[in-house]
């Protein structure tokens, strides 16, 4: 794993210049190179402003946001003012009201700014009665961060599982990225066993190397 | 994983049949069945005999056994003693004088008891200048069982490392042993890191799990 989606827990919006040199200096003694800040919620154009400024001291490309609805015409125009910054905006599934699926982030973004578009929860995605490879074929241009888990039901009843274990098909959506020609990052998501959820990251790293020697 | 080889640091030689029970009992708490005892050392005859009346007394029907060439006869000959062992010469490759790969094995018991085989350890074999795959291919009739792992080389160099990041070929092997119709039991031996393996040993059953998947 060489990629880390840098979350305010690890590196909080407040943290000075050299406490974000230091962050980015201890990723790089494993390898691992901070690609994106986020998620971030912003309800509001202060939130918004604080974002894009903390993306932009952090040094990243991509912004995974969760805005409002009624923010997205001022996040647009922020696109202006920041243009090595890709606005990803992440998608919830059944579990909250906006968002839900890619193609509601779709159609909310495609006549913006061709540097708005979302992060691909191809989970959340699923239960939210959506074919996260089909949404990745039809959307792709828009796909700026993906984010990989495997859920144990296609449904809002579905969870976080192993991946490999649930319901997700890999080697189709590994294809899709290869024909789509799929260049961002793929940040695991792993939401079970949060206390100790190393064994199952490590399971589903394996399962997806395989995948990608296969398919 | 629901099947484990036996050790003795798991189950000692001179355990009591309660504390066999009380073992059993604890794998199949877990839903893991111990199917068989090994690698047992067996230099003399009388190592011969504690082995087959552990093999026996703990209710298995696979020994893997490490004999010298000169207690082939006399094993061969307690085969007909207990007509419900398969006994599985493990190969070991390089690092020792005796049974190093596949072929050495078949050559040794091709003419004795059709229970007297191998544990095909596929790292060993191909440390040991063998392609484990060609040798499931041509000695499957004697393959009762098979250690898992992969060789960060092909050679005497080589060391266990996780699996998918060396250098045997998976899916072949998967394919080949459906091919034949392997129907033993694959033990995933990981030696590497091995104060904290899990790690490992979750990125290995992964990956597998994806090969057995789409092979």
């Amino acid at each position: 794993m060489h990629y880390l989606c840098i979350k305010d827990f690890h590196l909080p919006f407040n943290s000075t210049d050299e406490q974000i040199a230091a962050f980015h200096a201890k990723c790089a003694s494993y390898g691992v190179t901070g690609y994106g800040v986020g998620p971030i919620y912003m309800a509001t154009e202060a939130e918004a402003d604080r974002a894009f400024a903390y993306a932009r001291r952090v040094g990243v490309k991509v912004l995974v946001g969760v805005p409002n609805y009624e923010i997205l015409p001022y996040v647009d125009k922020k696109l202006e003012e920041y243009p090595e910054i890709k606005y990803a905006i992440h998608l919830h599934g059944p579990d909250i009201d906006i968002f839900q699926t890619a193609s509601v982030i779709w159609d909310k973004v495609k006549d913006l700014n061709p540097r708005m578009g979302m992060c691909l929860d191809i989970g959340h995605d699923l239960r939210g009665g959506a074919d996260p490879v089909e949404d990745l074929k039809k959307y792709h241009t828009r796909v700026f961060d993906m984010h990989f888990k495997d859920e144990s039901e296609a449904s809002k009843a579905g969870w976080c599982v192993e991946i490999g274990r649930g319901k997700i098909d890999f080697p189709a959506l590994v294809r899709m990225m290869r024909k789509v020609g799929y260049s961002g990052v793929c940040s695991l998501e792993y939401e079970k066993d949060m206390d100790d959820p190393f064994m199952g990251i490590a399971e589903s790293f394996g399962y997806l190397k395989a995948v990608c020697h296969m398919a």
